[in-house]
């Protein structure tokens, strides 16, 4: 994210504009709470996790009184343009407030460690998180070799199963379990008995958390009525969101910030900047929050045959 | 581990004495496992998590005629002494095989990641493990600014609070809940408010798993009751077992592997290899389990003073 | 690398294919070197840096009598298709192989931490390579906000500057060394006093080592006489050529050698499988080292914005 | 350096101590550059890199009239005390000041990734430092499996080995050319030869700068006299003075932050304090610089016997 916001601020600066930062989100939108974003203010923070502009959750925004408030003071605050950093539920926020007012011009650039944003291949924050899960699954491994033992390891992923596909391929991983697909556990423990007969000595399970975090201390036990095996289980939560920033969400946030203000410039609005097979692209925020972006066809095909 | 192996086998050739392998502990021990331990054998092992002997659970080894076949077969391989890398229950069962025969001479090696050992300030694992805790504690500490939110991290550790304490301290951790220690949750909930009313934006609570690994997601529910704050939890489970050794651990693997094998040249049976306050010491085999390594008082003290 | 060779053991088994692996490159093929490559050759392989097949400059394949034993030995190996995980040197090599000798089925995957191969958008081993530059960046940044100096980081890119482009976006840097560029070392200087006159506190030259390893040392030498400024120099050589790889490289990787596999399956030869614009792409062989790849020109401007 | 920075504010706060913090070191002192420490400012700082306080050369402190500015500047801020965290440089200076003016009191805290201040076993930095050159190794050691060839990988140290030592233990390195010991490029490279005769492929020279950074470059073309063997150099630099700070230092540093307000609340003044053999340590100031603090002995063992 912080790429992102010192590209916006660097290109603005590159134009002559103004610019000034909105913490914590819609909340300091409609409370006014702003950060000058000089060259100050972005110096030496491309490496850092997280956001120097914070975050927040607004159950204001929800109502279109707050939003009208919202719209008050972009007015008051003398906005142009506004570039909105965040994922389906700041998209959804952003079209409700340009239906309920005639405010200033909103791009958005989608930031997401889910990769569940329609419109972008990929999210900023998707790479970096998902190496946090390789790099789980890699000191997994180191133990797995000498164990005849089941892994479970629980990656975000409320209702995509990016995280946990792209994770498992690279980690090497026996068994997927996402939102887009039914688990059968009796299926599942049955794949995972023949990976031992032909010498296994372990199965990595990566499981998307979906909705219940902690879910895979309950896999394991249903595992355990088919396989008699010994289960460990790895909850990665929020370890995902934090860290250095990989080089991927660097370059993608830094693109993505500069397209941003130059979308602003070139007079769009009510669009989320993203890169679509390799070149950038510009979808209605409707459409982002809207449509269901599919998991990669390829790469399910891939995982099958690779954990095979 | 793989760094106190090779330093074994280097320091043997340096002394022309002829050296094997034990794959998978007393399971092969008993069966005659081995592996050639030569040069090529731990060339470029060094930097390798897990161990190249692998490890396994031996029942037994807990029964008498197990510990007679295994000590028939040490006679059967011509064994003059047994390196023994391990824990509490290795040295508990190297304790037994001595009482019921006379077998090779028997020199341990302390390697627990929850550094639990009598007879040693360090063992060999504890501080991959513990840096492996403080990378996730740096990691949440990246979203934990924005939010005012509650996180646990559940480290190993199941009689001992080591990991926890000093994963704890490095993390810049609020809570500590350790074996070793009685919890109220009623008063961890009053001080962790006391320090959101003084404008902290998080606490982060370390919780060593003990007996009941996932325990932390039952402790989230239980201080739910007493604050209103999201919270979050992190299983960081066998990573921590995993993973690339830190310099300590493989600087203590290889002055404790070279100690091992002049200790047994030396004619030392019955003990094991470790340093305390800085100076190698031979502690005999039985104390390291039967006694109880307690916790550092300094750094418990340093803890409190620093998360208060 | 590893990741690519165990998608293709792994699609090739799932085909029924015979498959076995040439060690050392050319050197290998030549004299018929070889391992199996079953399930068990390539467990606990992905995560490793480096290659499992090794590798090895062949100066008996630069000749004509080279490549024609190299064709008999495919004909006595009764290989039908041989696919080639490699850069401009392997693929050049392959294209007088097919002119020289008609032979098994050549199949080319891009392979290469300089990113310069013609006919894909991204090479196996660029991202893990880059990613450590960036790292290396943020390191020094820890300790650059405390001294006005320059620091000079040498990156690999013999012909390339993709390396230093992109690790220069992602680590913020201020300057960038490039084999496509001409340097002026003079308006070099006058940016970077530029720099420090509006406040900046260090600044980060990434170069491109090109031909001359060790060049930054004669860099540093070259601005001092400009600017009365300290200057460091961090050398990562072959750093970038290790490490666990990266996410992205382990689905490229995967992906790529699945694709591989395919193709000869589907009768193609004389290619190389590739990634164009997010879509898999086959580009005869002579063209990957025929035609330059050029910069990327969107990752240059964007270069150019953020280090003003 | 911030995780003691943080512990000597917490015990100050802890014992309703005032406290400010001094800004670039003795540059800041003379002229009364402060910051104020309280909770906020040490606030996620424990995993940074570098110091919040920053550091500088202070050429006005090497003259008996900017120490007495100094003296004068303490008297005038009302200073009981003064911690100071730093090297031979810092300690000698503050003798000095001592020796100039009756000021405050004066506590050291060892810090330096030379590891190179007698009267400590371990400086704050060092551990950090040391695992940054093992990480380099092993990333090396990935590639040098293939090749026969010669790494030299260039650590800091400018009168100490200790860097080199461990990390080259830790690294399983072959060969140590540090500033303790004469180095013989004859003996060097027969020895080199003789670990290829015997099944070598490849051999790392682990190389403290001492006072001239680059100089391997210079060692590979001396060694190129002897041996017909490709080299490749890395140079670390100043990449193991950044990072996020490993579970050691920062739990050193929390330590000794914490026993140098107590040694201050004791009535200490004119000493350091450090950890000796397990135990805390005070040592005059005058003795830290003078004395020369050697190689351990026994880890210089532990590398003959290893790299053998």
């Amino acid at each position: 994210m912080n790429a992102c916001i010192r590209a916006v601020v660097r290109a603005a600066l590159a134009r002559d504009l103004d610019i000034i930062g909105i913490r914590r989100g819609y909340t300091g939108l409609i409370a006014g709470d702003t950060v000058p974003l000089d060259r100050t203010a972005i110096r030496n923070v491309i490496h850092l996790g997280g956001t120097i502009l914070e975050t927040s959750r607004s159950p204001d925004f929800y109502t279109r009184d707050g939003r009208l408030r919202a719209a008050a003071s972009i007015e008051r605050m003398g906005l142009d343009g506004l570039i909105l950093i965040g994922g389906e539920g700041t998209f959804q926020g952003a079209s409700l407030l340009a239906a309920d007012a005639d405010t200033a011009a909103l791009v958005g650039v989608p930031g997401s460690i889910d990769n569940d944003i329609y419109g972008t291949d990929y999210c900023i924050g998707f790479d970096t998180a998902a190496n946090c899960a390789v790099d789980a699954i890699d000191r997994i491994r180191d133990t797995a070799r000498s164990h005849e033992r089941l892994f479970f390891i629980e990656v975000m992923g409320r209702e995509s199963g990016y995280l946990a596909l792209e994770g498992g391929i690279a980690g090497g991983a026996e068994e997927l379990v996402i939102p887009e697909e039914e688990v059968s556990v009796t299926q599942m423990s049955e794949r995972i008995r023949g990976g031992f007969s032909i010498g296994k000595r372990s199965a990595i399970v990566v499981v998307a958390e979906g909705e219940t975090p902690g879910i895979s201390f309950h896999l394991a036990d249903e595992v355990k009525k088919h396989l008699d095996l010994d289960s460990r289980v790895v909850v990665l939560g929020h370890l995902q969101r934090g860290g250095p920033p990989t080089l991927r969400d660097r370059v993608l946030g830094s693109l993505l910030g500069v397209t941003a203000v130059e979308a602003l410039l070139d007079g769009r609005s009510g669009c989320m900047v993203g890169e679509v097979r390799g070149e950038l692209a510009y979808t209605p925020l409707e459409e982002t929050w809207q449509k269901k972006k599919p998991l990669d066809e390829d790469l399910r095909r891939v995982f099958t045959i690779l954990s095979d």
